[in-house]
């Protein structure tokens, strides 16, 4: 469906399960999917032209997915507007945007949910219990509903890429998870929906994140090999915004997300921090 | 594969995840696969059977899934005999063996877990902790690494028919569970691989399951609609032999698998006993 004549096509959009299933039934082949929650930004579309450049067709899901927010208020608060998600998904050649209620993906009596084990534990795991398995749980049943070759991930949310390889590898479902780059603001602000919420003051703190993760990839760069120090490099950088509340900073072994000692291999650095309400994440693989 | 001729191809036996995938790759549709722990009897030949009759293609596993045996003793005796297996396999007509090493199932780093709520938790659930879990995670591995469009399983294993059926439903993998008329000897015990196991003193007693659960239908049928009544009537049955230990005996709603104090729609009696060292379950829905 993919256009490589220069006409855009319109993109379809289903709400349903059934429909989507028609929709896919006589797709080219391979397939490629985004699942975003919404509210798409640059970060998506390189996911797009990631997807349209590989697969001849491109499948958009967009699903504020209840199951992993642990915080109500966070789960209300999450920025929607769909009518602009899709002139996005069109924008970019989207073919077909899947855009299901809550009660599709997940209908009456739906009591099922996966869990990924260690991978998911720290980080991420550890300050939003519950998270990542509402993340395998609800791109389990996307990946089974859209039977994609490829799946476009964000490397932002590095740990939830490591968490879904792992749900669809070890369940053998046969979609590939692929991470693409991080797409940042020209201050080093990695986009994300969240973005929206930060007021003037936190947007203006909010490249400190970046700050901090380029501070400690300089230290590395130079020589530096204790995760101690880089740790406290990172600290020290958001020590230096007053704004900015740490969560956690992590120098991680970049395939199991243990915290090192030493770096003697590929690494993860990654933080989270809060600005007023929002709380942001980042990270930097290494080399 | 399957033959319509009467010449009896011989079945194919893989052993890894790639072989199943090219066994697979051009297999008429549609496709049904049988998943068994072997040492298989007419219960699962009758499987294989119904999957003959209606698919072009039939496949039956066979794996001893440790994830399922909370008792490290019940999985090292569980019986084996791969060869008679595949012999009576040759025998039904059936296209592909897929009998993989644990392995290959779950391969080095294998951590995912997938867990059936409400449905999965009264009778064996309780009284196996984990045991479902153990189910739902190899059937959503074997149902994605297959691909069929339908799943035969016995219906002895009432509960695991409606918690494999939830998983799938649930996780949109696109695999019909259909539930088999359990398989009795001549004396009415129920067919189970481990049967293998009671002495011949217990497999004289062993009948003794089918004979609560047909006291209890009779009442049933009478007009008894009292849960309380028809559990004690399988009780008191079960009290008439002396190596019989019940580990518990219900009268459930046949959806929910609640425990029911009346009768006023489908409902399913069952039980799980022991006799010797030997755990058997039976059950009878109604009407």
């Amino acid at each position: 469906m993919a256009s490589s004549t220069g006409i855009t096509k319109r993109t379809v959009v289903v709400r349903t399960r059934a429909a989507l299933r028609d929709a896919l039934a006589a797709a080219p082949r391979p397939l490629g999917v985004v699942p975003t929650m919404g509210w798409l930004h640059a970060g998506h579309r390189s996911l797009m032209q990631r997807s349209r450049a590989a697969d001849a067709t491109t499948v958009v899901t967009i699903f504020v997915n209840p199951r992993q927010f642990g915080d109500p208020r966070d789960l209300e608060q999450y920025p929607r507007n769909e009518a602009r998600d899709v002139a996005i998904c069109e924008e970019e050649g989207v073919d077909l945007v899947f855009a299901p209620s809550v009660e599709e993906v997940y209908p009456l009596g739906f009591d099922t949910s996966i869990r990924v084990g260690a991978i998911a534990e720290p980080l991420e795991g550890t300050a939003r219990p519950g998270h990542f398995d509402g993340v395998a749980t609800v791109v389990a049943v996307l990946f089974n509903l859209v039977g994609a070759e490829h799946a476009y991930f964000g490397q932002k949310d590095a740990q939830q890429v490591l968490v879904v390889r792992q749900m669809a590898r070890d369940l053998a479902i046969r979609t590939e998870v692929i991470a693409c780059p991080t797409v940042r603001e020209g201050d080093g602000l990695a986009l994300s929906s969240r973005n929206v919420h930060l007021a003037p003051e936190e947007r203006a703190a909010a490249p400190v994140l970046h700050r901090a993760l380029t501070a400690a990839r300089d230290a590395w760069a130079a020589g530096e090999r204790s995760g101690d120090a880089l740790r406290s490099r990172m600290r020290e950088v958001l020590a230096g915004e007053p704004l900015a509340n740490p969560d956690y900073v992590s120098v991680a072994d970049l395939a199991t997300l243990r915290e090192l000692d030493r770096i003697d291999g590929p690494a993860l650095l990654s933080l989270a921090v809060r600005l007023g309400s929002t709380r942001l994440i980042d990270n930097e693989p290494l080399p």
